[in-house]
């Protein structure tokens, strides 16, 4: 192997302006790198995520309630594997092909890296706990990114869940993550400046404005869950807040509430309507330093998808996804699955 | 279902500015949809891609070579389930919300979705033909985009192949795809964009200028194999003309034969260094309309994902990729496979 204790990086391209994250500490040997084969998720009896055994994981950042014991029922850790290290300095490095000075960029791979446990009991599904348990998970995101958002470096927090193996979970325990990175992502600068775009045009936030019957599944005091309209795969379901909101760190605990049991209410739907499929959720929200013009169009929300197809060459190739669902269908048939009470 | 007869459409909207093309012709019914469980691929026996079986697909465009009858070595035919559609007008529809006018977007789904077979014979992969093989098959891909090319409303063609049921092929018997859109789509914009502000800052294509020996693989007369700088993905490969072309139907018989022997040299390496894994290739090309500044700077080329890891969360939300491996690394294994001749 090449480098041993190499620090991840971050690089760009000149070519695809696309940033990527590379972690050679997360690596098998270059060498011993083969296909996947199917294997199955780690079993209860050996889960690190499982109540008794805490010690078996990377350091804890903070659980819930603050002063339980064995009784706790969320905790936020460190993620054993980070694909970014708190420890390197973030500094644009020196571009290693000096030969080659083609305009491509490398930083050091700074960046926080979380995993949240979402139950202390390895079959609980996030779906299972209540609507109060998942406002909870909710609320303990909003802890985090807030002690994340005082590092001056960090530009973005992106929550992620992959919920079974072929939406990315290596843990079959159920969990969250999050990311702090020292960049804007692309795509979080593409949907920057397609609502500004749409702000310029008409003076509104163009997710303010998303009020087709059509697409709607189901609404809560505080929150909105459609189908997109340009929803790029199937049966993907976006939940909006009503109130016009930039960070999703600036929700309450009423709220959190009240999108705990929205969020209960779609993964149900989408476990009841399409088998159990394996998802991930992503909640949008903006950059940490907005100016106030910024703050007028962006709104975060939270992205729901169903993994029921495989993106291929053409996606890959171009970004143009193919959607064999139209989703006024999606939204109809989401909004008429019965979820047992 | 909703709309059992409905014709496919291409949507943007005002928030991610992302083009999606919704095909309900290729869908189950939206009820029936469910996650998908690993099937097997079709066997030898039904396969409608081996020879002898030409009258259960969709028509054919033309064959290699042209008058040949049960001897042809090629066949590009009409998908049977294509995603767009060759006999709808190129047209913006108007928007189906009028109650939101919110800078959402519909095309109609005018385009052409085209399948390259690639041998006559079942169990025969594309780099198990010879170098002069793998050439016709690029020269059909040539011929079949210099047809496409011909009609005004199509802005982009994209040539991709999908290799295995996990990289999304749907047919094992081996083929590639052409599909000819309306549109110039994002992630073609991107480079442009970015291949464009390389070159206004120093007056040099980004692509001429790659030359590093710490990513080189391989090399032939008329093209060289990299692992890019910025790879999104364990050991991606990009084949690069030598010659600066905006175009990859420019190409001649002479260079269509010396990049069947690269390919065929860096697809055997996959194989034989990965394990056979899945893998999807994209030909990156030009819109077909551009500008004479805008042919100083854009340069075609080959793009090779074999399939090892799992694009989660924190990919699908940001556009950042997470990549294990670091590419001088991955270089370096690929440098050193030894393909038996």
């Amino acid at each position: 192997m090449a480098s041993p204790a190499r620090n991840p990086e971050i690089r760009k391209d000149a070519v695809t302006s696309r940033w990527v994250i590379f972690s050679p500490a997360r690596a098998r040997r270059p060498s011993d790198f083969k296909a996947k084969t199917s294997t199955n998720s780690n079993q209860n009896q050996e889960c690190p995520f499982c109540v008794g055994h805490e010690h078996e994981c990377a350091p804890e950042i903070f659980r819930v309630p603050p002063d339980s014991t064995s009784d706790w029922t969320i905790r936020v850790i460190e993620n054993l594997y980070p694909a970014l290290s708190r420890d390197l300095e973030p500094t644009l490095l020196q571009n290693p092909n000096p030969e080659s000075d083609c305009g491509d960029l490398v930083l050091s791979g700074f960046g926080f890296h979380d995993v949240v446990i979402e139950s202390p009991f390895h079959p609980v599904h996030l779906y299972d706990l209540s609507a109060e348990g998942v406002g909870d998970v909710i609320l303990a995101y909003k802890k985090r990114i807030e002690q994340l958002a005082l590092h001056q470096s960090i530009k973005y927090i992106q929550v992620f869940k992959n919920h079974g193996a072929s939406a990315g979970a290596s843990m079959s325990h159920s969990h969250s993550q999050i990311m702090a990175v020292p960049i804007i992502p692309p795509m979080v600068s593409t949907r920057l400046n397609s609502m500004k775009e749409y702000f310029e045009q008409t003076g509104k936030c163009s997710l303010c404005e998303i009020r087709s019957k059509d697409l709607l599944i189901d609404e809560s005091t505080h929150f909105i869950s459609i189908v997109p309209f340009a929803a790029t795969f199937p049966f993907e379901i976006w939940i909006i807040p009503r109130d016009h909101s930039s960070h999703f760190h600036e929700i309450d605990s009423e709220k959190a509430l009240d999108l705990g049991g929205l969020l209960k209410l779609m993964l149900r739907k989408i476990s009841l309507q399409l088998n159990n499929p394996p998802f991930n959720f992503m909640i949008h929200t903006s950059p940490l330093q907005l100016s106030n013009s910024q703050l007028s169009y962006t709104h975060w929300y939270l992205q729901i998808i169903p993994q029921l197809t495989t993106v291929a060459g053409f996606e890959i190739g171009t970004g143009c996804y193919i959607n064999p669902v139209l989703p006024e269908d999606a939204a109809k048939v989401l909004r008429e699955v019965k979820v047992p009470m």
